[in-house]
């Protein structure tokens, strides 16, 4: 089994219960007693996923933000969450649990037990979150594979914000202090709403999060659902920090579209909805754009001002 | 906070929910669509809970095995996993999937989903699985606390097979063939049955499963239990196996109620009903021994043909 997409491909060969979507969606879908549970693991890694030097507090908030997503991008809202911690440094630690404290309380998933380990000397760490959540009664729960010709791709929130936050976090963007700050925050601390999937859910066809970039995302829905996706590059979202430090232009908006982090929603819907998508959206406090088109076909392309642009070479965070 | 003993009371102090079971329970219940839930997460780490030389079959069969063990202490039969992977070298990984397989066909326990992730060169790794399971419809989840002074203590299968498969694995016990196998085997591939916890729920007080020796899990039902528990030695029950390689001597007896990883059920019920536990058992292929009594006061004791013994300076495996 040469690297992780093979080794994928051999854990689905295990994941043949339906309840495992052939982990194609990232989440569970579970019947229980009449009601659609979704349950969600992610795991990040010390010098892979994070840096010995972030703020512990952030790692933790980042890890319960990232899960939060996953349920959300299934219409799920949470009921709770276990976690593995491996035990490390007593302040890094202490500073960890006031981050996952805060993140708990903020996504309102109550924390519902876990492990706790104890690694080998200097071993890097690694922390792995389980979140479930609902979907309610007979709730239609979004899935990847479902936008059909027709519908308009909307997504949440704005997107990139995260991408130059990283780039704030590495000394690598000089930013006024206002900017910066909310660039880093977006970047260390991702704030879906865990609200939103569900108010979107009786709306959607295909839905996910985006977590590896807005093109790289879409591209996953468009072959997943064997059609055709036009992202429109001028209508995606850039948020006022985003666009004090690096403008709306077509540079800006390439780097936008192909950084990781956003942790926003993806999804299409039939045209002619958009009037009760957006009201959806703001019941909970949360804003959508339309950026694209689904069509016959395949692949995803991209156009400017109604000029079609050629593809970056990377699309986003390819696993 | 020094160490894991600090770390957990101030993981307590977060994880509130009354589903969190103030986290003294092992497992996690929660109430959904009418029906109760069990949920469990355990962590394996390389060099601290698996050798490197360790079978990955094995490795996986274990993971699998201790969170099956945790949903049946709670009277849950399972209804999924989800398992976070390391990868490392590709032949290790391969033969860890097949343990992973083995091991969900044998429990019974589908795969649902997980997280693969890379790790830094060289890092030790480790693998985290989440099990779901369900206690049915207001059924009884037996926790720790429950114990009642006039209570019988029983338990599960037989004890101390696993801590002698350590010893054999290590390459310090000589052994004839059939026994030396069995013991690797109890060991390395432990077989909590998954519906003995859900058969005998209806008749217990307190249940827990025994992983860090009979005597350490013991003293820990009767102190959340505010009673005292006398453990009886020469009611232990021992397998053909261990007696052919160590005797049923009082020494052998300390050894196998101090080792750990036997994943059976230690639980007390009330006086008088001893036949119906019997049978609950045996409906699902088990055996269970009565070993012991509760009475009024705190702590534990031993006796051995009905004088008292003084314990041992170590329990168990002690966290």
């Amino acid at each position: 089994m040469p690297g992780e997409p093979a080794f994928i491909q051999a854990l689905r060969a295990i994941a043949t219960t339906p309840a495992a979507r052939a982990l194609a969606d990232d989440a569970a879908v579970l019947q229980v007693g009449g009601e659609t549970l979704v349950l969600t693991l992610d795991t990040v890694v010390e010098s892979v996923h994070y840096l010995p030097a972030d703020p512990a507090a952030d790692v933790a908030w980042k890890l319960v933000a990232v899960n939060v997503s996953d349920l959300s991008a299934k219409g799920a809202t949470p009921l709770g969450c276990l976690y593995s911690h491996a035990l490390g440094e007593d302040a890094w630690d202490k500073s960890f649990l006031l981050g996952l404290e805060e993140a708990c309380g903020h996504f309102a998933i109550p924390l519902l037990g876990g492990d706790t380990v104890r690694m080998p000397d200097g071993a890097p760490r690694s922390f792995s979150l389980t979140a479930i959540g609902t979907a309610g009664k007979a709730a239609p729960v979004p899935c990847r594979s479902a936008a059909r010709a027709g519908d308009e791709v909307w997504v949440s929130g704005t997107i990139g914000d995260a991408g130059l936050g990283l780039a704030v976090a590495a000394g690598k963007l000089p930013a006024a202090a206002g900017p910066a700050a909310a660039l880093l925050s977006a970047y260390r601390r991702p704030s879906p709403e865990p609200r939103l999937g569900a108010a979107l859910a009786p709306l959607v066809h295909a839905m996910m999060d985006v977590s590896d970039g807005l093109l790289v995302d879409a591209a996953r829905i468009a072959d997943a659902s064997g059609v055709s996706i036009a992202i429109e590059a001028d209508a995606v979202p850039l948020s006022p920090a985003l666009i004090s430090v690096a403008g709306k232009g077509l540079d800006s908006r390439m780097q936008a579209m192909t950084a990781g982090d956003d942790y926003e929603l993806l999804f299409t819907a039939p045209a002619g909805q958009a009037a009760g998508i957006r009201e959806a959206a703001e019941a909970v406090g949360h804003h959508v754009t339309r950026c694209g088109m689904v069509s016959q076909g395949s692949g995803l392309s991209l156009t400017h001002d109604g000029r079609p642009l050629p593809l970056p070479g990377r699309l986003g965070y390819q696993h």
